[in-house]
């Protein structure tokens, strides 16, 4: 947690005044291992960055003092599709791609996305937006991402991707694609990243009838929380 | 796993027969969801990579035979410091660096590794290597990774690394740092990566007196496990 992330409801007051109390103050308590006095970096959900002043610390209650002055750093400008993952990995997956700076992420359906999945109790609101919320604390960013969830995957590249891509360059990751992933395209990008085995041809072919590169990393097939950091960078 | 990795224990003689249960066996019965006859992409630890056709398969064994016709995809050429991270996060990491071909990767101790992090059931030399051929299967690859542990700083840095970062680039990765993380460096490259919390600047400093580079790869702190895909797939 490199970034205590503040929500409207800390705040005791309109001068600064936020009590915090649970997962927070335990982890002042146990990781930052502060005292009253300290200073540590805060941000408000949706707005901007800055110092917290510890006015009191005890097991039960941390109150401080913020001064906000900054704002978060720029998104990333991309919009990720993602084939839903398996739920521990689709954890691990919302957690980084919002480290990243992403701020739109669509969990798709695919052929080989197993149809339980969907039945994931990670894939409730609450829990996604936690693990957004870890994201954002350890990148030091306050913008919380936009996720929708595309159960299906036809009517979703057909009617729906057309807005989404414009204005954009669009590559869908594909193990074996002949064009390798650019560097540094200084553009908005929408990458659609596939399931564990991939997409099936008719994916590909109706992504690509839409305007999307399929693109690699390199030889090497990689797993969905490794090849989602490694797009990213190379694209941005 | 996109590939099945052989061991030379698995072959029952020199014509190329294989025999495979467990682990192996259960994924290509759950998983590949495969039957006699099919044909599986196989290759052999530290060998060439081929083809298995099965001749036999139960719920107790699979036998195949099979040919090997290429290389491995070429490895990256990377040596990784990794200050040892937390045992999860190790895990997961050691299987995402040896996937992306890394064959050279040291686990440092620094000042913000907690100790009892050294005392990790998962950093026995079968638990290390069972994530790294896991990292192999996924992809597609068959040289593993050499693994050594470091369990002291300040003597590896001054007497072991000179000698590792010998004709190499090399970078620490370090939030704050001045320079970007270059891009496409097509050299070899010496990475390391701190701990949760960073190098200390004494660390940082010892570094950098050995001639590495402090980075980063962008305003944003990222986890050890998003970071190293991301440093890697830019440098190279």
């Amino acid at each position: 947690m490199n970034l205590i992330l503040l929500f409207q409801d800390d705040f005791v007051d309109d001068s600064g005044r936020v009590r915090l109390q649970g997962r927070r103050l335990k982890h002042v308590i146990e990781v930052h291992r502060a005292a009253s006095g300290d200073e540590l970096r805060v941000g408000v959900l949706g707005g901007r960055i800055g110092i917290g002043k510890i006015t009191q610390l005890d097991r039960s209650l941390l109150e401080m003092t913020v001064q906000l002055d900054r704002m978060p750093p720029p998104p990333l400008p991309a919009t990720v599709i993602l084939a839903l993952p398996r739920p521990k990995v689709l954890r691990r997956v919302l957690r980084s791609i919002s480290a990243m700076g992403v701020k739109r992420i669509i969990l798709l359906n695919a052929f080989r996305v197993e149809k339980s999945f969907w039945q994931s109790p990670f894939l409730n609101e609450a829990s996604v937006r936690e693990q957004m919320v870890l994201g954002l604390e350890q990148a030091v960013d306050t913008m919380l991402p936009k996720v929708l969830l595309r159960p299906l995957f036809k009517p979703f590249v057909e009617d729906e991707l057309p807005g989404i891509i414009k204005g954009t360059l669009s590559f869908a990751a594909h193990p074996g694609a002949a064009a390798p992933c650019p560097r540094d395209v200084g553009r908005a990008v929408t990458l659609a990243v596939g399931p564990e085995g991939g997409f099936i041809p008719y994916e590909i072919d109706l992504l690509a009838s839409r305007g999307f590169t399929p693109i690699t990393v390199g030889d090497r097939i990689l797993s969905v929380e490794t090849a989602v950091p490694a797009l990213l960078s190379r694209l941005f």
